[in-house]
């Protein structure tokens, strides 16, 4: 594994929670909770990145999270430029690597990398040179850190702790980098209680997900839960892996009112977005009261400025 | 309708032209015309949206029309975000409104919607946050308000007034939001004369831009008038309901300098652009000494700066 | 040919490098010299464009060419704003001169064009305002004269000088504007000796690379050569025109460690990029310690500035 820490212990990339210790998640929550603002606030504006550049690298589309991301580096006084580069598999890490070099040579100082398959972010990092730092922002189904941070945020305003919680992930988990730095995140973080629940067939290997318990009756799974993390699920693979249609998922896994019920009074129900309304969620609990669906999307512009202060911090010689 | 003004009167969003008053048209075509400089001249830069976030969302290409907004946000401080979606029509408005929530979430004050269909810019904003304004820069057949705004201003500039003057418009006014937009403004604005001129087919519905002549002979709808305001003509249009081709659309509604004697000796000839040269305008027209159509491009820039700062001013929270 | 000057004898467009004296080019390496930074340090920041309008206006999609300007001109202080374009041969001088003039009356100062045919450049640099410039990011096979500055100004940064030199230029000859750049400027800086090296096919014709001597070997055209400029070469050109297979390309025309022996010990080797490791170029030397090639990069945003900074000076009205 890439190491993401500097000699002296900071953070110089962020590829993954896995391995990030309880008092560094809580230090970028922290950081983050700073920059968060109500809806409406102006939003906080500093120079703390000028003078840097920070290149947006996305190979598979993603306007959300770029936009996020481009904001966030924005807001922090950084230069930003987006690349969006359809590259065939044969050549993939070459050309990234040469593409990276290259912005590398003009003067860019932060990548942000989206990529459909795993690898990508860690050669990037494990090639470029010391003062320039890697996040991934969205790795195959393998890891995609700042939604794992903004998810614990987001589960830590709104029932102000994240020790001992019963918390259920619903959906695709096999094939899901979101359920993979949740569950990265949150069992660092002391949550009591983490269930995973999907069909059979998408339920993770056994070797993964340690420690949860897993469901394959959604009704099982959400009872007293104080938190519901609903997955996207992919059309493809409902039919052909699950043997479900968008109805029969609904019917079997979808996150209905009456289904909430089951939970816990006071719980939240969250979602990575972009929703599939009436596959995996009814619009009734994604607009309902329980929802903490935006609160998502605010604390994840906080979640990485946060984070591109961390990395582009002191350690990093272009700030020097 | 949706209502475009605050409780206290002032400008919100800018959806449509239809319903302003002649006090608020005008104060907004004021305020554009501080902001208009001579081509070569410096662009007027203020601070006034600092601070401020401004998405351009796109569902249907316009590049001339994205930049202008682009540089009108730019020039007034405001950091801009450009979008573009392709979205099917089955889920648009669902998607269209996640995408907004996720925006608005990430600190988004001005959404500036383009669509191809009607009622996507009213559906937005009727969902936001009160702090929120919306902007509609191409809505369907039925509205383009800044286009509007800028054409009325490009009359006033270029005749010194607009109450009194008989204006044409040529083309396919009965998919024309510009030609909608133009009548809201000119109506109001007091012209004396508005003709619609068109073949049979593209003339409007006999609801719609009541009081204006409608003439299906383009040489006796151009006797006498001020201003001649060329549409452009979709090639499908043509074929499918007007029955011309190209050139038999241009023998006999495209504006020659001979056609354009039959006007004023001063008329002014505009056109919103992108032209089809040799279909609905000859280029001597369209580069020759009459033609104000490089003014409304100039103009276009003001107007979108005076329509930010405006919905953007005091009665925005996140500006307090 | 478009004159690039001003009556004041003043650099106003960058079309081609053909016909700049000495002096001019030796000017415009030493300003960009000023802006070169070591990788890892804060690269220069500077409001000498502030209030300026940069365009990029490209036709054929070049994402590296394109992120260079649009971070020269940002660090510049100048907007910026990135058009791609598809246009249809067909209409594309008459297409590309509209948008041109659209531009150019939303206060657009600097236009950096690229496409894949000739004559594009010249049309509009022949069209704009006295007060605009335009510079070519990459003409069809004639011209890219900010590569040419960069190049020479990395084999003059590396070698010292460009005077008395042994320079080899291996490829695809007849097609490459990279290679022509670099004749027009190394040729004026007094270069020794030139040589094309390529397959028969893509050498030159006969009118053209005046004064350089012809190899059809490549084990011929290295020896003792002080500085290798390795071309791109395309699939179907190797195919079509030169009957090779990469492989076989590879074998008759790559350069590998081995043949690099050939040339001078302290010989340079650069690259225009994008690279098809393998075929042009063995990655031993690409990434070799005679490789120049992150340098030209490094070299390219500083040549870029330097060439913004002097066609928008004190001669430019927008300045003023």
């Amino acid at each position: 594994m890439t190491r993401q820490t500097r000699a002296d212990g900071s953070l110089r990339h962020l590829l993954t929670l896995e391995g990030l210790s309880r008092r560094e998640l809580e230090a970028l929550l922290d950081r983050a909770q700073a920059f968060v603002r109500p809806l409406g606030a102006r939003p906080p504006s500093t120079g703390l990145l000028a003078g840097l550049t920070v290149a947006n690298l996305f190979t598979e589309p993603s306007t959300r999270t770029r936009v996020s991301f481009e904001l966030a580096a924005k807001r922090l006084g950084a230069d930003v430029v987006n690349l969006e580069m359809q590259l065939s598999s044969r050549i993939k890490g070459e050309s990234m690597l040469d593409t990276v070099f290259t912005l590398e040579s003009l003067h860019v100082d932060v990548f942000v990398i989206r990529d459909a398959e795993a690898g990508v972010p860690a050669l990037v990092a494990a090639s470029v040179a010391p003062h320039v730092s890697v996040l991934s922002a969205g790795e195959g189904s393998v890891s995609h850190p700042t939604q794992g941070l903004l998810d614990a945020l987001t589960i830590r305003q709104r029932k102000g702790r994240i020790k001992g919680l019963a918390v259920a992930i619903v959906g695709d988990i096999r094939h899901s980098r979101v359920a993979r730095s949740a569950y990265h995140a949150l069992a660092t973080l002391g949550v009591a209680e983490l269930r995973v629940v999907a069909p059979p067939a998408l339920l993770p290997g056994d070797d993964e997900f340690r420690g949860c318990a897993r469901y394959t009756d959604l009704e099982a799974g959400l009872r007293d839960a104080d938190v519901v993390m609903m997955l996207r699920i992919q059309r493809e693979r409902m039919l052909d892996e699950a043997q479900l249609d968008p109805d029969a998922y609904f019917r079997a896994f979808g996150l209905t009112s009456e289904r909430l019920r089951l939970a816990k009074p006071d719980a939240i129900v969250m979602h990575p977005q972009p929703m599939n309304r009436g596959v995996e969620i009814a619009s009734e609990v994604a607009d309902g009261p329980q929802s903490a669906i935006r609160d998502q999307v605010r604390n994840g512009v906080a979640v990485r400025m946060a984070v591109l202060a961390t990395v582009a911090r002191a350690g990093n010689g272009a700030t020097a």
